[in-house]
């Protein structure tokens, strides 16, 4: 598997202080000693760093720098590792990379550091994506899901649940076994419990998706309201000093400018969206629709109101709830804006809408710490106990989880309704199936290769 | 010097498969200790690599990482030195540095690694500039030059100097000492042979800058002829299959457009200029200026003519000369295109002056290798012996050698019109504090902080 032996530049590109070449494989150690002046690499203890000069081939210096030995199997990839830290000009990593290359080895793909780490089994698959997941990582909610999943959290997860569904396939197999001398080994009920366990949990890890993508991505704030409420002001007033650090994402939609800040643990994207109730009925109707598409995306609305007005309240109702199913749940905050002009009306509106109200000055800033509070303890909802909870992020996991929950629905209606045990075990089958495919209990060479193609270059 | 510890991501910014943190003083090792769970560093061996990962204030996972543990005086700022290599998001290194500087740390200035080294006597100030040369290196030939001055080869060229200078001091003292005694310790005449035979090197030395500058920022090449000679598609031609990596560089001149391409061990800057003999005498008068302007900046001229029209040489010497004074030994290889042409003449022109004579055809692409591999030659003759002959490449050193040249000039005129020994011993002593300069024998604050901001941070 681990035939040949692949190099890569593993930090950033571009010039630096120092650029770390990794060089993994059977003879990662003896391709660096033949170029290697310094102490014989070959000789040296595992997890050693030494002092030398690479040359190259015309006998000249190529550079001075630190070669760091791994010993298979103590390294990331399970085979020799030597990690070369290298002055970090462009040249030295081209040439060096060459030199790698006429020495027999070969560039490594996107992500073979780490499919290799999976190979030699040194993680499972949902860990080794994970890796990707803690490079892309932008803010500390995000980073900390990923962490959890590459440390194992998910994986000790799916483990028992793996185990569950084995329990209850033993016992359904027993029942099977002795079906004829009318024997039950558990009863029925006992089955239906675990059975309704296991889809609890499936479910909801499948259901965590909305939130976990929302967290490692950022999470879809919309700003909706009248043109005149004051959306853009409030923007700027959100993002306020921190504008600097604030990167333009130009959305699918060609007008939509997606603003990104990180406020707490969190990452946002605010969607701005066309201004409600213009002076034409087409133009109006246009604004709506834009506005739906923002809302369906989100995972919070801000409605804008001009709180020296009255409120709209079906207005409010209509507009912050999307006419999609499942994802209604969002958050809604009604910010009573203008709160500086002296007609402006400070009490909450009486309804039953489960809003979080903030009056607020878009103009002056007053009441923009308070909106910045709410946005937080909306996103601290969605992230959940991050300790106890084990959030979604990766879309191929959701998939599996999405099928996993189908199958088991299946398990648990058979078993109810009384289904022949052989029927229900090929549904438990293949509930198992679809948890491995996460894991990589159960994979092929092009789900591999689809997964850590993904990956950066050396990594 | 060295009370502090500082902090800086070593690796080019971004976001890589790693990135290399660096940690540098007198805590440095126990700072990281304070977030480590792992083996304790403190109590490691110097050059070792450890697995572990570091937790947040919190007490949360920040990540797992291999931290290299590097004791004084053996690393290479001189004082302990940790470096974690850790995963390259954003996140990660942006709160890593975060913590390490509410844990006392410094973030570390441009350069500020490369200086404490020089502090502590690791390497002189020509060395350390060299760091930074080596790694803004983009071809061969200025990575050889910038790697040889940073092995200390410029800086035993200059302490034989030293020694040289030491030498002819004191034969000259001992002179002073024992003056009125009428007694003569070396003969006037090896004191001016001595002076002589400095004055050569340090001369050498300050005009090996036009080469060194050109092959450390790129060999300008100027294209020059008249607009129907096929400038343009001369340069195409040149650049070739090559263009893809070639870069624009926008010109301090508005509608100068420089390609860069490498050829052999050499970057060439190919400088286009506007065509000579339009049609309006003011529209000729402003195209030779601006060809002027790019053969004055120029190391190699390229001259291109129609090879089916009459060679006027008046007018190749008078173009590819420019009227500055030292610089007129740059390399004119003359190009006689349209060689597919049936009336082309292929015979070099019966002239005097020191041409490189190519036949080609910009159209076809034959004798463009030809050209290509002149233009190489020409590099190589800049280059010299890069073996021997040091190249200078740092300007703040060819001001030295500028200074030093006038100083040793001084001295060799002196001993030879036998002004007193005392005055020549006074220009001996500036010739040395020119040359120290260099290296930092003699250096102040102020300029070691101009030197190192120049360097980017983390080195």
């Amino acid at each position: 598997m681990t035939n040949d032996t692949i190099c890569a530049v593993s930090t950033a590109p571009g010039i630096g202080g120092i650029a770390v070449i990794r060089v993994s494989g059977p003879r990662a150690i003896e391709t660096i000693d033949r170029h290697w002046n310094g102490r014989q690499l070959s000789s040296v203890q595992s997890h050693t760093a030494h002092l030398g000069t690479i040359n190259d081939t015309d006998g000249q210096l190529l550079d001075q720098c630190i070669a760091t030995v791994f010993r298979a199997p103590h390294s990331f990839t399970g085979d020799d590792v030597v990690e070369l830290s290298v002055h970090g000009s462009r040249w030295v990593q081209r040439r060096l990379l060459e030199l790698l290359t006429e020495s027999g080895c070969r560039l490594a793909e996107p992500g073979e550091f780490t499919r290799r780490a999976f190979i030699s089994g040194k993680m499972d698959l949902a860990e080794a994506e994970a890796v990707a997941d803690v490079i892309a990582s932008n803010s500390r909610a995000a980073h900390r899901i990923a962490v959890n999943q590459m440390r194992g959290g998910f994986s000790r997860r799916l483990a028992s649940l793996r185990e569950q569904l084995l329990e209850l396939t033993s016992l359904l197999e027993l029942e099977l076994d002795f079906s004829e001398e009318d024997v039950e080994f558990a009863s029925r009920q006992r089955l239906i419990d675990i059975a309704r366990e296991i889809q609890r949990e499936v479910t909801r890890l499948h259901q965590s998706f909305t939130a976990g993508a929302a967290i490692k991505d950022g999470i879809p704030v919309a700003i909706v309201g009248a043109t005149n409420a004051g959306k853009s002001s409030l923007l700027n007033a959100i993002l306020g000093d921190d504008r600097a650090i604030v990167s333009n994402i130009h959305g699918t939609t060609r007008d939509t400018i997606e603003e990104t800040i990180e406020l707490g643990d969190y990452q946002f994207r605010f969607i701005d969206t066309a201004g409600l109730r213009d002076t034409s009925d087409e133009i109006e109707r246009i604004g709506i629709q834009r506005s739906r598409q923002a809302i369906a995306r989100a995972r919070i609305v801000i409605f804008v109101t001009d709180s020296t007005l009255p409120i709209d309240i079906d207005e409010i109702s209509e507009t912050t709830h999307a006419n999609d199913d499942c994802n209604d749940n969002r958050h809604i905050i009604l910010a009573l804006n203008k709160s500086d002009l002296p007609d402006s009306r400070t009490e909450a509106p009486p309804i039953g809408l489960e809003f979080n109200t903030v009056h607020l000055s878009a103009k002056t800033g007053a009441g923009i710490d308070t909106l910045r509070d709410t946005l937080i303890r909306c996103a601290d909802t969605e992230a959940g106990n991050a300790d106890e909870d084990i959030l979604v992020t990766n879309a191929r996991h959701a998939q599996a989880l999405g099928n996993a929950t189908r199958s088991i629905a299946r398990v648990t209606d058979g078993l109810t309704t009384g289904l022949p045990g052989d029927l229900v075990a090929q549904d438990l089958r293949e509930t198992l199936t679809h948890l491995g495919e996460i894991t990589g209990d159960i994979s092929t060479t092009d789900i591999l290769t689809t997964i850590f193609s993904r990956f950066c270059v050396g990594k």
